[in-house]
This record gives structure tokens, C-alpha cells and sequence, in this order.
């Protein structure tokens, strides 16, 4: 066969945001492996709520399946939160993998306790009906905002880096956590100074998005179509 | 103040379900509050998978912004699973309330565990993850499909009514559940004649959804403001 | 049929907290429905204990048995923790709303997470053992005290206040919630107060009680007497 | 110090129920320690309802004070799901023991699974309440009934073995449980012949609830007067 | 029957640690029992890591599979964490109890919450981890280090005292605990004197352990052997 | 850098075991990768009880600090139930990595449930116990055995194949599973023609194991060494 393909889809629209992420997975890349980082062609230029992330998911359902007659072998959905994850898993047969979802399989292997650290407070309801959703006990995790929201993050990420040393500096005393989690694709490419700042294992999502989704494609594995993510039948839409 | 009014949302644009709730709510229609039941313009006509949902949600959040501005006082999401139902807490200051929350908040008072009814196999792990993230433990309930598709129930109401009396009185026994939820819209109005028949509390959620609304409006309360659903930012929409 | 009735049972036998609760009420009575506060007549003028519940239950039982037969629609227990209130529950066929119950399951639909303020430190592991009973996870409250007791709080209502105000304000910071539900009905008819002060949606549990329970009357819904709350046999007492 | 006292109280006023839990007491009596069994002048003859433990409980509470006054050195409550047991342990500073809950304290340290057998079906939800306010999780139980009412156990024992007999081996086989404890203060006594007969532990509820309570006496151990059980304030008693 | 016997094993080989647990447990020796503590001839001098339990493990299964030869009739591991334990379990027919497991059985009885306080920081997470493993609830314990290592511990026992005293009176306030269990065997002993200053009921592990074996003995139980802890096949060892 | 070298540990002693892991591994081995399989000198020839996985983890021990010392940069335990995994975590820096968790990981993002297969019915609770340990939700998996003890299975696979494909028809029928896990090393292998004959994903578990730790050695990552798996202490050892 070809050289595998992975489509990473930044589901906002806002360029300097893909930019970030296409440039944090670069060294990461599994060898042998393509990885195409693209945003849909519509949508919110930032995500920050629940209401934005059914507008996003909406465009990115569409370019998944675009993607899988493209020949992508895999897709990964680059937003911190994982938003449409269920739905895009549904449409297609090739895997997808939410960045999220990804972050804490491995998380979860490397300590008894990670954490998150987000941009804004309003984030941490979000993230942890997420983390909820997905069977996470609490004993597990925990999450604590910077304070900035992701627009903010995007136009100084100097500042954010600065923030997330000091918040988690906090954090990690105060909560027992042994790993970082970086709850926001905005701060995808700060793991190396950080990681040499607070000397903790720090996973960047945008990264175990890819290498877990390769990892699916190497084993010839991808999201069960028996039930949960059975293709759905085709309706009419007015 | 003038009389209440409640907007009810068939989220899908199937003329025949969106009646046959109007229908169903007409006897249990609180006193002095006027119901009216819609659906949006545009969308799938049924909805049996996450993709439908997502696709289905975007149109009923414009929707819900249009019918604060319209001056109703409170909104009912009627479809099974809830859809979108965050996003659309975010997006106005009256209380919205999806009909599988508030079947479920009157269920867990009116026994110790309660079984929820719903259209396919492949709806039933949908549901399941619906009540996890509504934080609701494993002893509480039980889910059990009848085998139809939700377009099957619609063509054929009769059928459906027998398919759910045989399956409950099995599921009864098997697990000793109290109370039956009727999780499809399209069950609505089935109630009487199924308490009769398998003499055992029913919950109509379409009718639970409406009554519950009107309560939080009664009691000047809505969604919190203050994170989870806080109005989202403005964001450049590409 | 007639108007509906329903009856509202302060458990502990303190004329004054009786009438705090009938004032509470009196703002949020649902239309058509004529609403009646009690209190048995025997048994502990004050409940802060387990021992205490157990004996305002005995007389809470036999106020209710006699109520069903005097034509009351619905029950309210009006005392916070919902004492007595399974025994309730299996002794009459119309609907016996607990106020504690009722308050959470709103908080629930309104809110990730809520705060529980109540009187004194030593109520706090008895709600939070209660919350636990009915499921709700850890993640969805939290539980903080203002350091009164019941009688304290009733012969002070307005240092109560601001112990409230004061309390809930920290703790809403350190805790992430949302909502705060007043966790004893000695604080009923503060919210208006202290919603202004906090900004943040407040349930008064009693008001919750009566609306939730005329809910269900008028859905014509009640405990399900399938097994948990069966009547209970007859036995000869000694 | 003098002999070790404690004193079993079976809460219902049935003398034959009590003679049952003396005897199967007997042969398992602690060196050097008194045990009486008694049962409150007043209350229900049988207890199969929450109503009935309701009415118990407080004759219960009376005969514990009582008990602590006349020496006693612990408290055994007897009756399957702990009626009253928190308002007990309020009342006095020496140790009351459920035999419930002493029963699953050492059932799980011997097996992964244990199978509770009840009398009446009805039992089962008060049964699963009581273990999960206990905060048992739901992989180390079931629960499974005979289908006898307690006092259809007291009239014929020997039916009520067969029983217990044929639906635990049914049981067993299904739900992988390696330890039964038998839930009715009327089964006691029949451990023996069950052990031979299901080759498996069994657990005597009324020998590990006065087992245990005498550990806690000899550790000088009793429930903490902290907070939970910390003793009622005194109130007026209309 | 001759008189019952109950070996206690100190996992680790360090001399001194053996003698503080044989003499906390001498005031709290069951009448008529005799018991012998002892450790390993071979393994680790301290334990403080999961290698290190692995390593201390196997030689106290071989010293238990001696123990019954010898004709004990009980064993019970004296390292908090309970290192080994299921395997324990496995080789022999008489009982095995680890002192935390016993530790928490009662402490549940006796407090909503309970706080183990244990040596070095890095014990927090291995002690959680297991108590996880229990299926014991978050709202029931909290864990708090003292900062010492073992071998610190029983280097300065009197510092170690004054440790644990500062760090509960803070920890009690913060997390309302009722109870405290200490979380290494190398306190034992201490509990007297903590238990005046701190006012509060204190659980020493060593004590739970033997006074809980003993119990079972005297029950006729042990760990059953249908499953979990069936008596593992004869395989070859190279 | 020079090539990836990853070492997979077979914790029995069973040549033919390690012979069907390293055929397993063989056309799943990342591009560039090494990996060498092998298994310890010394230790029993099949493990089937938590004894022998102690017995085993001594050894595994041994073995991955000579790995690292080697110049491998990951380890892979592939015994199902990850035998000595803490421990093994903790004496190294390069990435120790159990097939179980691993297969865990990826099949929570593959389904809702998943089927876990297992050989002895007596695996099933060891097999319970550990998924609870990771912390993973009733609702996510169920656990089944096929009948035959490893060592039955590594003397006819063949049988095996049908016995796991029989149980496996009737197994996903009844727990709604949308995945299966072969939850034995010995099943190693057989996953293309179970895949072709049960039409459901399915995941090899030594497959899984390397491809995860491949993922973090590609990540730069390995279990944080803050606290649960800090380098142990070194203790004299007698």
C-alpha cells in the first residue's frame, strides 16, 4: 500500500490557530506517515462555548467524509474538547480520533493523577462534563483555568506560556498531579519549554492525536460500526 | 405579566411527529400557559445518529434565539437524547429544558429504578451515554429497545404500542424496574393506553418537558449564567 | 374535578418555622392550586439530628395517611434532608414530594455543579450522605455550612443572611458552582435577598417542594407502588 | 473490668424472630462476653417496610439509651438493612453495630462478589439503597430474593431453606457471586446446613453483627462523636 | 479445640519495625488467643514501592504456606497497603486479613469520612490506588502525609508523633474527617497518646488486623475459595 | 538517533507462549522498529492466580532493569492483567507498558462497551478487579470466559479459536459489547480469522501493547517518575 495519510482538522476557522498545530505535530510525525492540517472552509473563527462547537461540527462532519474519499487513512479533530466526535466517527470507516480522547488514554497510563490546564474558567464545566462523559473517575484528574481566553492565547502565546507555568506551578503542588495535560490546541508547540521549566511529563494533544491515530491505522483498527457509530441512514434534509 | 408561553422544538422536520407531540401535550397543558410546537424550517426529517443531531441542533439554536426575541418564556427541546441541548442553554436567558432531563428528574423521585423504552437497537448506547453524562448510577435504570426505527414508529403507532408492551413486560421482570420512560417523540400519546395495560407509572417525556419548563418559569429560574452556559462570545463566523 | 390540593408538612412542630414556610410559598403558589402549611401535632420543635428525624417521621406518617383521606392532592415534607420521606412515599397513593429532592433535581438541569449552604458544620456529612442516596455524583455539589443551628438561624434571620451571603461568596469562588440551593427551610424567603447580592440563580427548596409536587398532579404522576413504596403490610403493633 | 456486655436488640416484637437470633447467636458467642437478646415492648410484629422501620426505630432508640445506662458495653441492631442505625449511634458513646453493615464490612474482604438473599422481592430495592448509601459499588453485589415474606419465613423455616437453597444455586451461577450473606434476621440459624449443602462461605448477619460490635469494644473503639453521630442537641418533644 | 493462633508478618525485614507492631498489639490481644509476630528471614529491610512489596511478597507467601502447616489459624500482613495480599488469600484455607483493608471495614462504621495518614508523600498515591481498588468511595477518606520516610519514622518515633498531630489538626479541619486510621505500621503504638491530644477516634491498622482475624476464626470464615481466591494450579517454576 | 528498540516480556516461562507473542507481533511491527521478544529466566511456566503473577513480577523485574541498561527504549509486559506493572514503572525511565491497558486504551475510543475474553472462569474476578483498579465504569465493558486454563489454550489453539468464537455469538448478543478484547496472550494470533467470522473489531493485546509504547517512545514520553512511580529507594535487602 501507499504512504499512510492523516487529516488533522482544526474545526475553527482562524488560520494562525492551524498554523500553530501543523507546526507542534512536525517533529512528531510518525515516519512514513503524511499529515495534512486543514480547517473547514466555514464556521467560527474561534470556539469557545458549547454553541460553537455544533456550528464547527457541522463543517468539519463534511470535510471528514470529503477527507475519506480523498484517501485519508485516519482523521484527527484538533480542538481541545473533541467537539462533533461522535458524529464524525459515525460517518466515516476510516478511524477518528478526538485529541482529546487520545491525550487521556495516554495520560492515564503514565499517572495516577494528570491535569489539565485550560484557557478560561468557563472552559472547566466543559471540559469536565467531557472527561465525565467519557467514564474518567475523579481521583484521576483535575482542571484549572489560566484566565485567558483562546483568542487571548492565540494573540500572545509568550504570555499563555507564562501563565500555564504559574498556574500549574500551583496546581500541582495543591492537587498531587504528576502530568500535564494541555487543554487547548492554542497551546499546542510550548510543551518543550515547559516541560523543562516545571519538570513534569507534559502531553500536547495535537500530538497524541496523531500518533494514537497512526497507532489505530497500524493495526488495521477503527471505531466499531455495530452500534454507537453504525452508519447513519440517510434521510431527507430540508 | 401576560400569559406564559412555551415553545416546544421538534428538532426534526417530520410535519407528522411534530403533531403527534402537540397532540400529546394538548391534556397536560398547565393552566393558563399557551404551548405551541414547531419544528425549524430546515433539517433532517428524522433524526437516528449523532450526525442527524449535530445537523438537526444548528437549526434549532437559531430557533430558540428567535423565540426569546419573540418573547417566550421558556423552551422544550422534544426529542429523545436531547440534542443540542447545551449549546441551546447558552444561547438565551430562559430556561430551556430538554425532555429527557425532566423525564429523568421525575423518574429518580417516582422509583428506585425506572426503564427507558427507545425506537432501535443502535439508539441504545446513544442513551446510555446520555444518562452517564447526566451523572445518573447504573442501579438507577435499565434501557431496552422495541427494534423499530423512529420513521417505523411514525408509519406505524399500533405497532409500536404492542412492540413496547411485549418488551416491557419482559424488561419488567428482568429488571425490576418501577417506573417505563417512553424515550422516542414519536411514543407520545401512547401513555394511557400502555398504563393500563402494564399497570406501572408512565412518563411521557414530551409532556414531562413542558411541565418541568413551566415549573423553572413559575419559579423565575433558568439555566445558571455564571459558566457552563454563560452567552458565548462573538466570534467572526466564516 | 376541583381545585387542586396540596399539603405542605413542616416536620418539626416550631409554630415559627412553620409560618416562614407558608410566606415562602406564598409568592410562588402555582394558580389554581390552594396550598396548606402544617406541622404534626407532636413531636421535636427542632430537627437537627438523625434521632430527631426518625421522631418527627412517626408523626410526618400519620399527618399523611390522614391527609390522603382528607382529600389533599400531594404531599410536601418541608424539612430539609427529606426526613421520613420512603416511608412517606409507600404509605399513600398520592404524589410525596421531599423538598431536598425536588430542589435537586432543578439544580441538576440548571447547572454542572451547585452549592448546598447549610446551618450548622455537623448537617454536613448528614446532606451530603443524603445527596449520596440519591446518586448524585461528586462532581455535580458541593456542601458548605454557615456555622448556626436551626434554632439559631430561626430566632436571627438576618445575621443568617449575611452569614449566607458571606459563606456562599467564598465558597463559590473556591468551588466552580453555579446555583446554590439553601440546604434549610429556616432560610426559606431569603432568595430574593441573596440572589441580588450573589448574581447566581438560588433555589428555595420549599417553593421547589410545592411546584415539583403539582407537577406530578398535574401529569398524574406519583411514587410508583410497583416495589419500593408498596403499601405496606399490616401488622399487628405493639 | 468486669464482663464484656452487649446487647442485641431485634427490632421487631416478634418473640419467635428474637428466639431465632439468640440461638443462632449462641454457638458464636465471644469468650467472656454476656450477649442478650431482647426486643423493644412496643412496635411493629414484623418489619417489611420503610413505614414499619420507621415505627421501630424509635422504640429501638429508647431501648438503646436504656442499655447504655444499665451497662452495656455494645449495641447490635438485628434486623436486615440496619433500621434506625444512625439515629442509634447519635444517642449513645458505646458501639451500635448494624448486622448489616458488619455482615458486607467482612464480606468483601473474603470475595470479589458476595449474593445477598432476601425474603420478599419488595425487599430487593430497599436492600440495593441501604448498600449503596453504604457506598458499596455495584460489581461486589447482587441481590436476589425467595419470594417468602419475613413472616412466611418465621411460620415454616424449612421451606424458607429449600428456598434459599435452590434460588442461590441458580444465582450463584449467574452473577459469579463466592459468598452469600443472608439477609433476614429469619434465615438465622440455617448457615450451617446451607454451607454444607452450597458448598460456599455464608454469612450469619446476626453472628457478624455481635462479632464485630465486640472487636470495636475490645479496640475501644465506638462511632465517632465528631459530627455524624455526634450527640443530638436536647429539644422540646411536643 | 486447643487455643486459637494468629501469626501477624511484618512484609519487611527490619527488626525493630516487627517489635512496635508486637508491642501495639499486646494490650489488644484477644483473650485466649495467642499471638506471634514475626517477618521474612529474607527480602527488603523497608518498603516504600511497589518493587519493593513485590519483593517482600514472595517470601511472605512462602511464610504463610508454612504458617498453616504449623497449624495457625489465621494470618495477618502488617504493612499498610496490604502488600500481597490477593495471592495471600490464594494459598491457604485459613483466613488472611491485611490490617488496612481491616482498617477501613471498621473505620466505614464508624465516621462518614475518615483520613489515613500516612509517611512519605509518594505513599499518597499507592495508598489511594488501593483503596480504590477496594470500591471505596471519594466522599468517605481523605489521604494526608506527614513527610517522613518509613525508615524516618522509625528512626525518630517521637517526631513522627508530633508529625501526625500537626498535620491531622489541620487536615481534620480541612476535610471534616471523623476518624483517623494511621497509615503505616510503624506508628503503631502511637494511638493513644494522638488520640488524647486530637480528640478524635484513632484506628491502629495493627490491631484491626488481628482483632479482625480473629473474628473470622471465631466465625467459622475465611476468604472463599471459589474464585478469586481459589487455590492456584501446580505449575513448574524453572 | 539509531533504531527504536522495544522489548516485549512474556512473564511465564513457556517458550511456545513467547513464540505465539513474537508470531503475533511479527505483521504489526512499526516501520524502523525493533522489537525483540522474550521472557525470564526464571519463574513459573504459566500464570493462573495472583501467586504466580507475584512469582512472575520478581523476575519481569530483573529483566527490564537489564533492558534499559541494554539500550532498549520501551518495555512491553505482555501477560494479561499486566502483571508487576507498578513496579516495573518504577525501576526504569524508558516507557513500561502492560497489554492490558493498552488495549483498554484504544477500546474505549472504538466503542461504547467493550468484550473482554478470557480463558478459566477464575480469570474473570483477577480480571474485574484490575479494570476497576484503572478506574474504568461498569457501562464500558463486560468480561467473559471461554472455559479452558492457559495452559488448555496453548495446547489447542484451534479449539480455543471456536470455543472464544462460540462464547463471543452469544456473549455480544446478550451485553450489546461492540468490540472484543482477547483478554489471554495465548489467544495471540487468532484475531484475523475471529475478526472475518464475528464481524466486530477486535484487539490483540500484544499488538496493542507494542504499538502504545512505540507511541511513547515516539512522544518522548514514559510514566511520570513525580510519585507513583518514583524511583524506588534503595534498601539493604536481606
Amino acid at each position: 500500500m501507499g504512504m499512510t495519510k492523516i487529516l488533522v482538522i482544526n474545526p475553527n476557522t482562524n488560520p494562525k490557530n492551524t498554523a500553530v498545530i501543523a507546526k507542534a505535530i512536525e517533529p512528531y510525525k510518525p515516519d512514513g506517515v503524511e499529515v495534512d492540517t486543514v480547517s473547514p472552509d466555514k464556521g467560527p473563527v474561534g470556539l469557545e462555548s458549547y454553541y460553537h462547537n455544533y456550528l464547527a461540527s457541522v463543517n468539519v462532519h463534511n470535510r471528514i467524509v470529503q477527507a475519506e474519499k480523498e484517501g485519508y487513512d485516519g482523521i484527527v479533530i484538533a480542538c481541545y474538547g473533541d467537539p462533533g466526535i461522535e458524529g464524525a466517527k459515525e460517518l466515516v470507516d476510516i478511524p477518528v480520533v478526538g485529541i482529546t480522547e487520545a491525550s487521556y488514554a495516554l495520560a492515564r497510563m503514565l499517572s495516577t493523577k494528570f491535569l489539565v490546564v485550560v484557557s478560561a474558567a468557563t472552559a472547566v464545566p466543559r471540559q469536565i462534563r467531557y472527561i465525565k462523559s467519557l467514564g474518567i473517575p475523579d481521583f484521576q484528574y483535575d482542571v484549572r483555568p489560566i484566565g485567558l481566553t483562546v483568542l487571548g492565547v492565540m494573540s500572545d502565546r509568550m504570555s499563555a506560556k507564562d501563565l500555564i507555568a504559574n498556574n500549574c506551578e500551583i496546581a500541582l503542588k495543591e492537587t498531587g498531579s504528576e502530568l500535564i495535560v494541555m487543554g487547548c490546541s492554542g497551546f499546542s508547540g510550548l510543551r518543550a519549554d515547559l516541560e523543562k521549566q516545571l519538570n513534569i511529563p507534559i502531553i500536547d494533544p495535537v500530538v497524541a492525536g496523531v500518533q494514537v491515530c497512526n497507532t489505530l491505522i497500524q493495526m488495521g483498527l477503527a471505531q466499531s460500526k455495530v452500534s454507537t457509530y453504525k452508519t447513519p441512514p440517510v434521510f431527507d434534509i430540508k
